[in-house]
């Protein structure tokens, strides 16, 4: 206990600010230690610093009486054996993101980035206010997690690229590091998508083992020194319009919370999905400052024929996720739904404002 | 104490999670009594329940230690005494926005809505990860208060209007309910701006009193009934284009809690800003549905000869604010810089993906 905290319970009984103080009660101050393992470099700027902010809010909040203990990927166990560590209770808490998870279900890849989906704002709106969370919650509840979101990186670039993209064609033979569904999309292109951990990215570029590659944004992108590797940089970001990251909660551990602390666990989450969004949107825009007016980066936005041919493409692939299984099928028509509901309504607020201010 | 804490604390000291536990700390527990004063009808769609849902927070993550009660505007003094009320201490908490408080400090109105500003994700980004919420706590230091970001409408609808606005001209002689910053806006455009309360709205529209209003967006509008009384529905709300409700804290109050319940007050503020965002992005998409494909209403895009005159005639009354005092000068120019420079972050990716998907 803070000396503070001592004096402000020690008998205290009014307030020169009105605020009312009934007689305080004696409460046994549990002390709990969570680990929380990540699939980010330790630190790693936006991604693994937003998993450190989760659990410093934990800690904070509960006054230290849920301590949480951030591990970087490999110092417990490597990043794609997250999902398991918390399923199993080894670590308490995670942080990823979902689309790393299709082996386990393919209904994960909906809650996290879905090439021409939702962005940032309407996966909140369908996760917090419509059915997303609920369905996230019963596509984990099989492997004994809870899951949040926890992040999310806003509408992330188009990549980097040391061939112009004119045509759909240009696309046919492009060896890219592009991981997941939109590496889906751009194999029935004719490309060839590849997946290359961060560390290599700048390597493969730079020596020609890969024409091209996406990574996050500005931000990311700039510190990786990717414009030292590559020609031009294309927009927009048609494969992750808005990637929410997540928490992953052992439900068991979560349980034995008491109820203060699941409140504290849950709303530290929305926190930090809201804060890396509002981190990522001030840091982008510095960095893409940076490297058009100090590095003069060819910054290029992706022809309309191109985006129009993978928006069809990206339509088959994610579809037959759905067809795969029964819970896909019903997260898939949800998260339709919601989407083209939401676009409506956004066709007539925040694309049209965006366009006319 | 709930029994269930009681079990917990009562010597458990291993979890079959492997959760660590250290030895038990007895803590004695003070119960805090708060007042939350709003200028919100009590449990007002989106915005009241967006008090109450800030209130339920603070109760629900420090166990009960800090219990916040929420009133309705007029229950303990009226809407535009919040502020005071929340200065002098009668009342913990406030939850509001900034622009109302332009008679206390010009440089106010900046962190609310701005005609022609930014959106509710870029509001987010320079309050937290730029100057603004530096700059709002240091223009509400002089009354005793803290400022927070507790809730957004996203970006509102232009109105309801029983005149067609095809060009400038129309906006002559138009008597609309519309305050703030955007009244000032439209009274140079030659109409006569009014400010009339919620609740009489409707028949001012119906009577003819009025030709025009402007209120928040399709969920609250619809719950107003304005389609019975209004021929065209005109969007984007290029006044209001995402607006940020506030939460106000006694400077006093806070600073005598616990830093537990400190951190539990601030960043209960931040989940309540998301959660409402959310809200309204998902209501309002159903809404919009209603009034579009249920009451056939006729709805309208401004043209964009009327919004380019507007965002001229916005520059100069923002402008003008900025040259008032220092400090509204400071927020000002912060305000702006960030503005431009999130604006060609966002060309390339929200606004830009928004328009190709």
């Amino acid at each position: 206990m803070k000396r503070r905290d001592f004096i402000k319970t020690a008998g205290i009984t009014s307030l020169a600010t009105g605020a009312t103080i009934a007689a305080p009660v004696v409460h046994a101050k549990t002390k709990i230690k969570w680990k929380m393992v990540t699939t980010w470099p330790k630190n790693f700027p936006g991604l693994g610093t937003g998993a450190n902010n989760l659990a410093r809010l934990i800690t904070e909040m509960s006054g230290g009486r849920l301590n949480v203990k951030v591990y970087g990927s490999k110092e417990l166990v490597p990043a794609f054996e997250v999902f398991d560590a918390v399923s199993r209770g080894t670590a308490q808490m995670g942080h990823g993101a979902s689309y790393y998870w299709k082996g386990k279900s393919e209904a994960a890849q909906f809650f996290s980035a879905v090439p021409f989906g939702m962005n940032a704002q309407e996966m909140n709106a369908w996760l917090y206010h419509g059915e997303g969370l609920k369905l996230w919650t019963e596509t984990y509840k099989p492997f004994g997690i809870i899951p949040a979101a926890a992040g999310n990186t806003g509408v992330q670039m188009a990549g980097w690229f040391n061939r112009e993209i004119n045509s759909i064609k240009d696309l046919q033979g492009l060896k890219m590091r592009i991981p997941g569904l939109g590496g889906e999309v751009l194999k029935r292109a004719g490309g060839t998508p590849l997946s290359i951990p961060g560390g290599e990215i700048f390597t493969s570029l730079k020596t020609g083992v890969i024409d091209a590659t996406e990574w996050v944004g500005p931000y990311n992108d700039l510190a990786f020194g990717l414009h030292k590797a590559a020609k031009y940089y294309y927009y927009p970001g048609w494969h992750e319009p808005g990637t929410t990251l997540e928490a992953l909660i052992n439900e068991k551990a979560f349980n034995e919370l008491p109820e203060d602390l699941q409140s504290i666990v849950t709303n530290a989450c929305k926190i930090a999905n809201q804060d890396m969004l509002a981190e990522y949107t001030a840091r982008n825009q510095l960095a893409l400052d940076t490297l058009v007016n100090k590095h003069k980066v060819d910054l290029r936005k992706l022809p309309d024929e191109v985006l129009n041919k993978l928006k069809i493409l990206s339509e088959e692939v994610v579809s037959e996720i759905a067809a795969k299984d029964q819970l896909s099928g019903k997260v898939f028509k949800s998260f339709k739904k919601f989407s083209q509901q939401v676009k409506n309504w956004h066709d007539v607020s925040e694309r049209v404002y965006l366009n006319v201010r």
